[in-house]
């Protein structure tokens, strides 16, 4: 029994009086023998219920979403009215060839130069973008066949594909040659398919792509779910002439955000390989910042794709939800789970994005997505694309991060917009950023048990990691009025965050609180759980 | 643990291997002392959810939404294309007045013969139309305060407000008076409202109507939550000058489909007072039928309106979702609850949905509901509106009644529509019925949960009915997982629909599977749990 709280409807919240409270979770950091005993403890009768109800009740769940009310009706998927058009935009057609969406983006980059790349040879190290690829293939420097050999060789010599550190855990080289032929013959035939044709991507393991199986980073699911043909998003790029790697190391199921995973080995970050890539898309991010791929397809239902390229270095973009066709993902069930790219740049995400988009037929229906469209970046000198940009703060929350490096540079970029672009900045409030990330863990959690619960009815609970153990046994205990109640903040969510984009037109914060943290040795062999770092990605 | 069932996609079910299974449903048939014991085990730690258990397995409740993967992703909320415009209809308009949409609605009916009611003066009882006032009202054979005060006498003469058989559980004669004293007064001057002004209607204890408190039935809704304002159907009907007798009785909180209302008494069938009206809309139904009013506002989830409806022999209508604002009810913060109204002729609740109707501003959004529309019935010889009707039965789902009056009743009105009025019945097979009511009683049961919880936390639970208790129980036993696995079955079976609906325009059923049923009168004192009898609701 407790005490009932009761909300007032979020559109009579006064701001003002909105203080920032830095949140920390209260959970056990454990590895080793002490994680496996905990998990086993976790899933017993009597004594896994009590502790996931202390678990809960220390970081308010149930206070949260059982003792309030919550004056909103749920809202169950992202819903807002009809945007105005924005200006300096180019708007991209759905319904059309994916190849027709990847021209229109190309139109809107800056002109490119050549020069810069093949000039400055003597740099230790530089990513060639999608456009220097696309370059070399058409002026003969180089083949789409030479380059696959080159990665073929790069992935056999260092064991890429294997335990104990693998990025990929799919790889076929006689497939990879046979894709990489293809885009090459079509160069010889003058008659490249796109910008994107024998570009070369990784997949994340839980988005099929065909030779490959989809584990989610398990050791079974593809024993129960066979991949009959490549996944909507997949299958557009591969229309674009793209070329497919193979599917990259992740967390198991997404169900957690440092990559570790035990059942493959742990992809390393390639800055510091002592170090977590952060996940769950940890392979996409890491081949990546690697230089392997020009770009990989990652999954963010939580920041599973913002924090790995975070991470790494690398540009990661969670879309828009009801952006994108989930069709052929092993996460297609869900309200906040979506596909995004990560490349080494932002022009790099903009054409992946561009090739990939576009909503499916039921969320055309409910959701009516407004017409997706890019920035012009091809802007002449009179204009500043950026320059318009009214930027939104919310100083507190930008500001509390595990590490001054981080608060640094995102301090330094900051500045960079305000002042060699113009940008106005304007200090914003997000209130109850608490109940949102209850609404959140309770949101994805639910739709993950949901969409294992057969297999794990099935027995196949004792296969997962501990790691996931720890997550489904919170998961499971979540109610169905708990579900609800977390709609009902996402209501009030939204409502703040469509007041708070009437004044400006991005919101700015550290894409995760800390840099990468530090692989422990005993968390190689059987996981580890350490809800209150990994909560260090607040935003 | 147990055997994982996979189901082929809704799209790939081949309908002519369907067979129906008559369903029953495997609870206990309890009351009294025993009824009491029962509760009490199932809210006991260990037991409880021991009991639950077998109730849900017995049910197979965990194997349909547990151990079945769903390959449909989840609907919470009903969503369909776009329809096609209909012919032979009036378009109503949301967002204009309830005066001009009722004058609209007016339209539609056939031409209005004062002779047929006034001639015959000799019947026993026949009930008066909404036209039938009207026509009263205007030239003076009668006035509002006058049909006022004669409610008034009945209604204390027979204590309808009082234990132990109320209908009514707020009334306020003084109020009463004054609204009818202001409706004659309008008539005297000229100037009704609308075909509604004067004509007296009832609302359901969870709607809100000023100047009665809303206890949804309940012994302490009241004293947790204040009325500030009439609900938003209420208040469109205010404004044609509907009068409002009180609040209505009804199954507490709506959570079970007899009537039972042991806090309060338990409404008695008009027809027959030693049976039950059927629920949760007791009082809304009974009163109709009594010839009290012309009219009630019930809400209907799961069959709250249609069931007392059918058992009274009054005409209820279930809006669609969507439709009408629930702003003001408590159950607002549903996805399958909606008000609808109770009349004793289709002209009638014609009148009354037309004034009422308009969806919420949220739902406008994410629904874009098609424009609200009503059938002509005012034809003229040569066509006959309901000719054109393609009629769908499910031959053995129709014929599974509990006694055959029932089926013989609803014979002849097929019959009837067939012969008289030359529709075409055509045979319609609906899929996975067992899995509809499954997911049904999910969702409905988690929403009733998460809109109780804050109170229920706050030690509210033992203030309600032992049978409201039977029924949390069960309800705060679904898990959040359960929950989404329902809105997966939703798609499902709104595919079936959709496909159905390409064939025939409507689908005809009996409401109820059975007449009223008796009132044990060992339930009257503490209710009763009958799950078995009152799921011959089939439909």
């Amino acid at each position: 029994m407790g005490i009932k709280r009761v909300m007032l409807p979020a559109k009579d919240v006064d701001l003002s009086s909105v203080k920032y409270e830095p949140e920390i979770v209260q959970a056990p950091h454990l590895t080793g023998f002490l994680f496996r005993l905990f998990v086993r403890l976790l899933e017993a009768p009597f004594i896994g219920p009590l502790l996931l109800a202390h678990l809960k009740k220390e970081n308010k769940i149930n206070e949260l979403l059982r003792h309030t009310v919550i004056p909103e009706e749920p809202m169950f998927k992202p819903e807002y009215p009809p945007q105005e058009k924005e200006h300096g935009v180019v708007e991209l057609d759905e319904d059309g060839k994916p190849e027709d969406r990847v021209k229109s983006a190309l139109n809107c980059l800056p002109h490119y130069d050549p020069a810069k790349l093949w000039e400055n040879t003597s740099a230790p190290f530089q990513y060639w973008k999608i456009r220097d690829y696309a370059y070399a293939y058409q002026f003969g420097k180089v083949t789409p066949s030479m380059v696959a050999e080159r990665i073929i060789s790069i992935i056999e010599e260092n064991g890429i594909d294997k335990p104990p550190t693998p990025l990929l855990l799919s790889f076929d080289a006689a497939d990879l040659r046979k894709q990489a032929a293809a885009s090459t013959q079509r160069f010889e035939e003058g008659n490249p398919l796109s910008i994107l044709d024998g570009i070369f991507i990784a997949i994340k393991d839980d988005i099929d792509c065909l030779p490959h199986p989809s584990k989610g980073g398990s050791t079974w699911m593809h024993e129960v779910r066979a991949v009959e043909k490549d996944a909507v998003c997949v299958s557009r790029l591969r229309s674009c002439g793209a070329i497919f790697i193979g599917k990259a190391n992740m967390h198991e199921f997404g169900m957690g955000t440092t990559g570790n995973n035990s059942n493959y080995g742990t992809a390393r970050n390639p800055h510091a390989p002592d170090r977590y890539t952060g996940g769950s898309s940890s392979g996409p991010a890491a081949i990546v910042a690697s230089g392997l791929c020009s770009a990989a397809l990652g999954t963010d239902g939580g920041g599973s794709v913002r924090i790995p390229s975070s991470l790494c270095g690398a540009v990661g973009l969670k879309i828009n939800y009801g952006r994108m066709s989930m069709e052929g993902c092993l996460c297609d069930s869900g309200t906040v789970e979506v596909i995004g790219p990560i490349a080494s740049s932002v022009e790099d995400a903009m054409l992946v994005y561009a090739a990939m988009l576009g909503a499916s037929p039921a969320n055309r229906i409910s959701m009516k997505p407004s017409t997706p469209c890019l920035p012009t970046l091809s802007f002449n000198d009179d204009t500043d694309a950026l320059g318009s940009l009214r930027i939104g703060i919310y100083t507190p929350w930008f500001n509390n991060v595990h590490s001054t490096e981080v608060s640094d540079k995102c301090e330094d970029a900051l500045n960079l917009l305000r002042k060699a672009h113009g940008c106005e900045v304007k200090e914003v409030v997000i209130p109850e950023i608490m109940e949102m990330r209850t609404a959140h863990v309770v949101s994805i959690g639910s739709e993950c048990a949901c969409s294992l619960n057969p297999d794990l009815q099935d027995g196949k609970g004792a296969k997962l990691t501990y790691d996931t153990r720890t997550s489904l046994a919170l998961f499971q205990s979540f109610t169905a009025a708990d579900y609800i109640a977390a709609q009902c903040i996402r209501r009030r969510i939204m409502h703040y965050f469509l007041e708070i984009f009437k004044k400006v037109d991005v919101i700015v914060t550290p894409t995760t609180g800390m840099t990468a943290p530090k692989i422990p040795p005993s968390a190689l062999k059987s996981g580890e759980t350490d809800m209150p770092t990994t909560e260090q990605h607040p935003n």
